[in-house]
């Protein structure tokens, strides 16, 4: 039997913890701070994948596979991407019996091994732009495990670009960016801040990261994912030059961006209630699930009929699945699928039936009531487009009222206990290390200035940015 | 420039090293035995992959996702599962900047972490048969790499199922062992030879191990992939017990079965020819590309349209590429595209317009002739068909013609230089080790016995069996 969730108003972390385990989403391995991602969390994040797959593959890049292990020299190339990665990494010394000459690093991420066969693959201006994605498994040793949020080995998408320009290779960062952002509100229903990220945040050997940050209901932002204009040094340490329609030579200008199954663990806090899970229609594996209701076996076949029907005549359009357990009763298949999250419940028993109807019940407690079935296949798929929308302006007034302004450090830290935090910024790297001790970080930086002296010197803002703790 | 291909027929090993190359399939990484399979490979991949992944979800498995790393102990609970694989470890014995309590290795298959996890889930006969999959990349160091064919990391289905009976375990193995005959005969044209493998050469921890093989232009056998029914003694190992209906406590019985991206190896193979790659239809990631072929500016706007209208008509049911590229002669993407082995190519003129027609170009050389325009979209569907089973039919007639049968060692030592050969065999490891030396081995063994005498010790023969050289 299930066990009751807590509230996840008044204890976000203990219902986080189990309702991932409650609703089948995952369950802790026995190696420190990996997952086992369980079927239900596995479609989600197909689901999820296959929706990101085809707008990076609409936008021109493909799919390509590149090795797990990087020699360890690779990483220590571009010196500032060594100083981030290097406490994080997991190495092979041992292989085919014997200590190798060289150690191997489980990649953290793929930007050298990528590079070096980019040096290979790139000789003329012709040759660009080379638009390049993988999905792939990563491994970032991690202390402070939290499934999907922190976890030592990941699942991500990790792309990478070069361009014959900066200017080019800036566009796609945005463009990339972008695809992030509509992915994030009109799929997971998550509205997200986008911005740039401060010099102490961005990545080991970018010059520019942009992130797009979600604001959970506990005031603490989620990175979701980040996109970076990356330094030529990267270009230079693996010697990539391309030859330019002019004739000259020049190294070509890089990207990288990538999101991860961290998306999952952002749904579940964004959305969740008491009950359970809830999931947005267009990522939710299930999006109707039918509750046949019976006594007899003549019942039965009749409903079952009926429901058959339904999901025949919806094939293709919307993800129904027929609930036909017959060790469980209704009562305790409305409980699990409500724990997990599907968008819409229909229950046909043989009542329903005589009135031609279906009781229609949605996630979100705003329906609970009968629909004829002549009308049914247009009014789900209805429904479901209302329930995405409802849930992305419930998130967004949410956001909204969590999104404070203030002035000063003393005020920003009272306020982000509950809330997150617009303050104005110098950019220094001195004032953004006295964020640390209180937990504070800045998240972004925004394109407008509400607060003209930076929140901790006093000096003249360089521009808004957003203060938050973080996941 | 791309330079030219040597005979497949008397040179397989260049001809395949180079086409891989030449067609971008994959190239060597700087890590050894590793590749980078390239985005065409990846794209043939990727949908071999979905072909699989569909037939294994339509059979009622689930995909989820186990961690890369295993703690070394879980490979030694199972006798011969670590003796079978030590030799081919790769070790991760640091991490997070410290030296690891206990070593961590590369999963070279996923029996041991599954069957943990399987031991948490299953506690009831109500919770079996549990039917899962996971899609992911496996470590095995490799001493005598070959892209695709043998390298030290590679891509793979890994299923996993835990059942209630001998009889209901066996069930699947055979019945995913029809699935992945189906997908290489019906999909990649390659007809197999389906049976079980000897003492010899069964997987590490298995009862009995199915395997379909594929027989390459030169005679040697290609395993293609296994269907394994394990030994209770993983249950044991992992003290994974469930109740049974009777009230009883019992060991499931549990079954794994795999393919990998070597099946693009066997595609390679099987069909390519001195132009380069033949791909069967079902499987190419582009079926047919368009050449337009024009001088001004008016006629290719005027042949464009039409090659749209082509591409439009066709979406969804065929994989269509207009090649635009304005670099290139017609006569450079006819060689390029021929060696991607693309299986039709259409070619639209001005000279084609005025006669409302394309010429319609096979890869495997049958037809090259102008089709009228009206009818192309149905003729083409049917073309592809038509295409796919001549693929087969080819393969097949040779896979026959290579099939020989002998009854003593020297016969067959002789035979097996060009040929695979059918044998009476005892079924004795001792038998089984003579062939060794002549780098022999018994493929698989036969549901026939049309030789009475072991072709080793000359005892009676336990079943026909096939030997051959093989990759």
């Amino acid at each position: 039997m299930s066990n009751r969730l807590p509230d996840p108003k008044t204890n976000l972390s203990d219902w986080y913890q189990e309702i991932i385990h409650q609703a089948e989403l995952a369950d802790n391995a026995p190696v420190r701070g990996c997952i086992v991602i369980r079927p239900y969390g596995c479609d989600i994040w197909e689901t999820i994948r296959n929706i990101l797959d085809k707008k990076i593959k609409d936008t021109g890049h493909k799919n390509a596979m590149f090795p797990l292990l990087i020699p360890e020299s690779f990483l220590k190339k571009e010196a500032d991407h060594i100083e981030g990665f290097a406490p994080e990494l997991a190495v092979v010394t041992h292989a085919g019996g014997k200590l190798l000459a060289e150690p191997l690093v489980v990649r953290p991420t793929s930007e050298t091994i990528v590079h070096h066969m980019f040096a290979q693959w790139i000789k003329s201006y012709r040759d660009l732009p080379l638009l390049i994605n993988q999905w792939a498994n990563v491994v970032r040793w991690e202390m402070r495990p939290r499934a999907f949020l922190r976890t030592s080995e990941f699942f991500w998408q990790e792309g990478h670009t070069a361009h014959a320009t900066e200017k080019e290779a800036l566009d796609e960062v945005l463009l990339m960016l972008s695809i992030y952002k509509d992915l994030a509100e009109n799929f997971l229903a998550i509205p997200v801040i986008t911005g740039k990220k401060s010099e102490g945040e961005k990545f080991p050997g970018a010059i520019t990261t942009y992130t797009f940050e979600g604001f959970m209901p506990d005031g603490k932002a989620l990175q979701m994912g980040t996109s970076h204009l990356l330094s030529q040094s990267f270009a230079k340490a693996f010697d990539m030059k391309f030859q330019t329609k002019e004739g000259d030579v020049a190294y070509p200008w890089l990207t990288s961006w990538g999101t991860t199954t961290r998306l999952i663990g952002a749904l579940v806090m964004t959305h969740g209630d008491k009950q359970g899970l809830v999931l947005p229609p267009r990522v939710a594996p299930i999006q109707v699930v039918i509750i046949p209701i019976y006594k007899t076996e003549a019942e039965r076949e009749a409903v079952l009929l009926v429901a058959e029907k339904i999901k025949f005549s919806l094939a293709g359009k919307v993800r129904i699945y027929i609930d036909e357990d017959e060790q469980k009763t209704p009562g305790k298949k409305f409980y699990d699928w409500e724990l997990r999250g599907v968008p819409v419940r229909l229950e046909i028993g043989p009542k329903d039936l005589a009135h031609e109807h279906a009781m229609v019940v949605d996630r979100l407690g705003i329906e609970k009531a009968p629909h004829p079935l002549k009308t049914i296949d247009t009014y789900l798929i209805q429904k479901l487009e209302a329930l995405q929308k409802e849930m992305f302006d419930r998130a967004t007034k949410r956001m909204k009222d969590m999104w404070v302004i203030q002035q000063n450090l003393d005020a920003i830290i009272t306020a982000s206990e509950w809330n997150f935090v617009q303050t104005g910024f110098c950019g220094s790297r001195e004032c953004e290390a006295q964020l640390k001790p209180h937990k504070l970080s800045v998240r972004c930086l925004l394109n407008e200035k509400q607060v003209p002296n930076c929140c901790i010197c006093s000096n003249p803002s360089a521009s808004d940015c957003i203060v938050a703790r973080s996941y």
